[in-house]
């Protein structure tokens, strides 16, 4: 297509210096959006953040230059004796917030802060809850002389109290806090069930509740404005480009497809044609306003067009590929058997894997189960179209190829290093190891049902990986305040090392701690690697106490704060969050129907007779069914039709790979009315989160 | 009200032995809904299940001839010498289950039953998913000669390596699981990290989504079959009370009164009136169809009546109390300052309490504090009307004069025994303590937040508390299977014992474990209050290993799968289940909208100016209120109809106090059109939970 077709009109209409202005506008967009821009962002953040990994304290040692800027000002007051710390440290992370591709970052931190309200008030509810049973304890306990399984006092000092009973709402310390109590006598067990219906599982799920509504109104507030903003900008552009024709105002065909163009680049010709053909039903050159408004849904939806092509083997020798004996192979490989036949070797291969591989008749069947991948895979791309194979949504079909690559590749490395010099790589080692496991999964898509729960998860990953980026950001901030107050403070030895100093992580301070005797030295705050890892599982909860503990014996009472404070933002906030978006996608999967657009399109792709229907669309099958309707009766009556269309086939991007966001807006806009043109542009960009539903009967002064 | 009028139509009409039927019907299902029917079930119940208390392993000796049934067949087996495991007592909860009051129990139970196969096959996944991690921990981890903190060898045996992974998921072994590979080499944590992040995050979320999502469903399910069997029926019975008027088909404003008086033999005259008003609009004398099948939403709906009446001191003394002494002192306890007064009290009672009571001082300030709670009842009884003091909502009012009370009996108890004999009886004081702790709740009900939160919470007391039963019976199942195979194992003997066989619990098979390490002997399952202990340690999950590794060593390794299968059903099936009530009962509360017949009761009630706003229900504020009305301007115009309904007040009953089921069903049916039959009767029955929800498009085959 011609660019300068796009301005031909210049010469002839007087809006046209618009026109050539949304243009450039549009190739800035475009130019911003461009992957290599992105490339850079990404890039520059990643020195940015990685930063962390090269300063005191560092992991790698690295040159003067790179941290200069930083350091100047850091070095100046060090200069003048201030020993600062560096807290803009802490800040860098933001830039991984302020760009547009973390659009689900930024809108997870405004839902963390508008939960803020409405979870401060359980939560001081919730503290003032642990206050009173501590209060309890301190009482029922404190003066009976009871002990530890180490021998210290038991429940004898209000705040370690309250601190253990914190610990006990995280189950982490559970049930060894009550066994001194039970022990001594059992009517003591009703006083922690009583404290843990409460505050483990009453509060905790209360938490999770206020958290999930939170989430769940301000994604519906977002999308809603969203929703409304796109309908009103297409308003604003009807109204700029609209012609009278006859009593109503249009737009022409022309100036549609003109603008399609513009807004995106690379649609295909026959796919614009589609999109035309639904807007302008009636075929009479021009577009009303109800369906111009549609274009943006219309554009958005994926209509994948499918090009089908012969296999290039039979443009190449068409009677080779023709004989009977390679149409044999090609049955065969279609045929069910075929896939049987693997899933058992795969069993096989199983098997093979869990028996001692130190055996050399196992070691070469390794080899024999690599060549039988690989024979698969040959196999399939001479039966099934290549480009097809390779589809964008062929998930498995990549997985499958690229482990089985991998894997070869590293067997083949291995191999070659070990009969060079005598000597086994072990990351090599590993890795062949994980594929040759990886490769089992396959056996999952050849389960139904399995197939369909793993389809889902798949789907929610992108999402996922951007609360990867949420958890970067905040693990990132706790990191760089964890390194500065408790940097060297814990050691790690060899662990075959057990001299007295080792055995208690290089600081005296930790001797008889649980810290030192589970051999914890490794879980500490030296460098960035490590901090994150302690994070994780800080994360996970489990022995938090013991790490809390740990460093509060080698700084300060006082540290425990921090680690409670991470608990707080992360378990009971992110966590919560993260749960609430699984559960939110998981029902909104469940809760699916077509949209109005969707049909509409779906229904003239239907009655032009180009549409594949989604059940052909499994894998393999889709292939299968193009080539049979290829090879099959020419004499049909879609075939003309098909033919009008260039030998493209379309279809509705099947629903399985839509984002949770897509799905969103798709429920929300089939709640407005076509022809409601939604509030003020000033009313839309005000939206607050309360109007989405009735006003919170419980917690409405806390919004 | 004579209930002999209720026979007199029996003479003139001839449907008339039908009425006299269902009135009889009607007066067995009062017998049986009576409160001393029910105190029976209860009191059977207890019986039944208390059996296991008594029996071998028993906690208390009992004679032979309570357990004699049992027994007969138990002993008949034995003497033949067939030492037989009586499995009928895991059976003994069944009759918890199956009586009309245990309806959500049975319905729980029901929703687990439906869940079953959805989740069957996620999990079926999730066991897939371990175990291709535990094969790579093996290739990985096994060969490279790591031992764990007590020595032992790490990941070498892929049946072991597979239990400490599925430990992992539960996180209770995290992060001990990793440190030896971490120890080892860092980036063996990446593999532990994705392990967590697959299984134990998005697995679990899943497992949560997949049961929250069927217990939505199949609780729509049921409350749609119930509001529309409910139709059905009252339509039944519209098609035979009906009599022909004009031409439509009405009933009878006398037949509607009867029908009503049957059903609700304890409502009062100018409720029913109330009612009658409502359902007869224009005053006709006969209620037409639409407002006949209403009547059972109408007699639902708690309208309280609250019969104005003067305090009886005022009665009695007239006088006195209206001196000006007397209505100072009222004013004064009606005032804000009052309230603030007391707060402060509190706090300072607080700090009393938190200091030491050794102190002759702060035990005298004691006896104070009581005394100033004590008064400030009184006050509050004298200046309030003391039925509507103790009103049947009146949560706070209760609380505060139970706990006074309870601390002033025990209190004296205390003081009696310890000035008679010279010794503190540990219990009471024990009582007293909380009792004195518990008082500080009262600081909640000042602060408008807090209680708002805390009232939704007991609002969802009353059906957590049925999950208590579901609890019950899944405890007492697994309790009763735990003393079969675990009774006598392990033995606990006094803390102070420290000879090694104490320290083993009696078994030298735990010599070394970290059962006995951790002073778990009293975890055991010698009788059935130990077992309900060591339950509900297993089900807040922390070191539940310890406790199934402890128990494997004294029995066999198979005994883990015991422990598995209590994980499964207590952790991923009930605390999820329970999970999704909490989420679902806020979501109820926050999405909360008048009903259309509550509406129509509530306007009613306002047309005759016998309403009282909620906001006015608060607590004491509802006392004022209606004093100030009572003593108020007597011109007013809502006056005269005040006085038609005989002096009283109704309200609908606060939103606040609805259960959960009936803000569902209140949901469901405002869907429901009001003219819409429903379908027949049969289809009803069977309706599906599918039909609720479009069809899932990602578990189909498996619901």
């Amino acid at each position: 297509m011609s660019s300068s077709g796009k301005f031909e009109c210049c010469l002839t209409s007087a809006p046209c210096f618009i026109n050539t202005f949304i243009l450039f506008v549009f190739r800035l967009y475009y130019f911003y959006n461009h992957w290599t821009m992105q490339v850079a962002i990404y890039f520059f953040i990643c020195v940015d953040l990685s930063l962390a990994l090269f300063e005191e304290p560092a992991l790698f040692p690295l040159p003067f230059l790179l941290t200069l800027f930083d350091l100047i000002i850091y070095g100046s007051l060090e200069a003048v004796n201030i020993h600062s710390i560096r807290w803009s440290r802490a800040l860098r992370p933001v830039f991984l917030i302020n760009f547009p591709e973390s659009r689900q970052i930024r809108r997870t931190f405004r839902s963390i802060r508008n939960t803020l309200p409405d979870i401060l008030y359980v939560f001081l509810l919730f503290v003032f809850s642990v206050l009173i049973f501590s209060l309890m304890a301190l009482k029922l306990f404190g003066d009976r002389g009871l002990q530890t399984v180490e021998g210290l006092p038991y429940f004898t000092n209000i705040l370690d109290i309250a601190f253990e009973l914190y610990v006990l709402v995280t189950t982490a310390n559970s049930p060894d806090v009550m066994m001194p109590a039970y022990n001594f006598n059992w009517w003591y067990s009703l006083y922690f069930i009583t404290y843990i219906i409460i505050n483990t599982y009453i509060f905790m799920s209360v938490f999770l509740a206020v958290v999930y509504n939170n989430y769940r109104k301000h994604l519906k507030n977002e999308i809603r404005k969203l929703a409304y903003l796109k309908r009103h900008k297409m308003i604003e552009a009807f109204n700029i480009l609209k012609v009278k024709v006859g009593t109503e105002f249009v737009v022409t065909e022309a100036r549609w497809k003109q603008l399609a163009r513009i807004v995106m680049p690379h649609i295909s010709g026959p796919h614009l044609e589609l999109l035309l053909r639904i807007s302008d039903e009636g075929q009479k050159g021009h577009v009303d306003k109800m369906n111009f408004i549609r274009l943006a849904d219309l554009l958005n939806i994926q209509v994948v067009t499918i090009n089908i092509k012969r296999h290039p083997l039979e443009d190449w020798m068409p009677r080779v590929y023709q004989s009977s004996a390679s149409l044999l192979v090609q049955r065969m490989v279609r045929h069910r058997i075929f896939v049987w036949v693997y899933d058992v070797i795969i069993l096989i291969n199983a098997i093979f894997i869990a028996l001692d591989e130190k055996n050399p008749f196992i070691s070469y069947a390794e080899w024999l189960f690599l060549s039988l991948y690989i024979i698969e895979i040959l196999l399939k791309l001479y039966t099934y179209e290549p480009r097809a194979y390779f589809g964008r949504k062929q998930f498995w079909n990549w997985f499958d190829t690229l482990i089985i690559i991998a894997a070869l590749v590293a067997t083949v490395a291995n191999t070659t290093i070990q009969s060079a010099r005598k000597y086994n790589s072990q990351q090599i080692l590993d890795i062949v190891l994980i594929l040759r496991i990886l490769r089992l999964l396959r056996i999952i898509v050849s389960i139904q049902r399995f197939r369909l729960i793993v389809t889902t998860l798949i789907n929610i990953g992108p999402t996922i990986l951007t609360f990867g980026g949420l958890v970067l950001v905040v693990y990132y901030v706790f990191a760089i305040i964890g390194m500065e107050a408790f940097h060297g403070k814990v050691q790690f030895f060899d662990p075959n090392f057990t001299t007295p100093n080792a055995l208690v992580c290089g600081n005296p301070g930790l001797k008889d701690s649980a810290f030192a005797r589970d051999r914890y030295c490794k879980n500490n705050f030296n460098d960035l690697a490590s901090s994150f890892i302690v994070l994780m599982e800080l994360t996970v909860v489990n022995q938090w106490h013991v790490l809390a503990g740990g460093f509060a014996l080698v700084t300060h009472q006082a540290a425990k704060l921090y680690f409670i404070g991470f608990h707080v933002v992360v378990v009971i906030l992110i966590v919560n969050i993260f749960i609430a978006f699984i559960l939110e996608a998981f029902f909104v999967a469940y809760s699916l129907e077509k949209s109005e657009v969707e049909t509409a399109i779906e229904k003239k792709i239907q009655e032009l007779g180009v549409g594949i229907q989604e059940e052909e669309m499994q894998d393999g099958k889709l292939v299968d069914n193009m080539d049979a309707k290829d090879g099959g009766f020419s004499g049909d009556d879609g075939d003309n039709k098909r033919k009008a269309l260039k030998g493209l086939y379309f279809r509705i991007a099947s629903k399985k790979y839509r984002t949770v966001d897509a799905l969103l807006q798709q429920m929300f806009e089939s709640e407005i009315a076509p022809e409601d043109e939604g509030p003020s542009l000033d009313e839309i960009l005000n939206f607050s989160a309360g109007d989405v539903y009735p006003k919170n009967p419980n917690f409405e002064n806390s919004a």
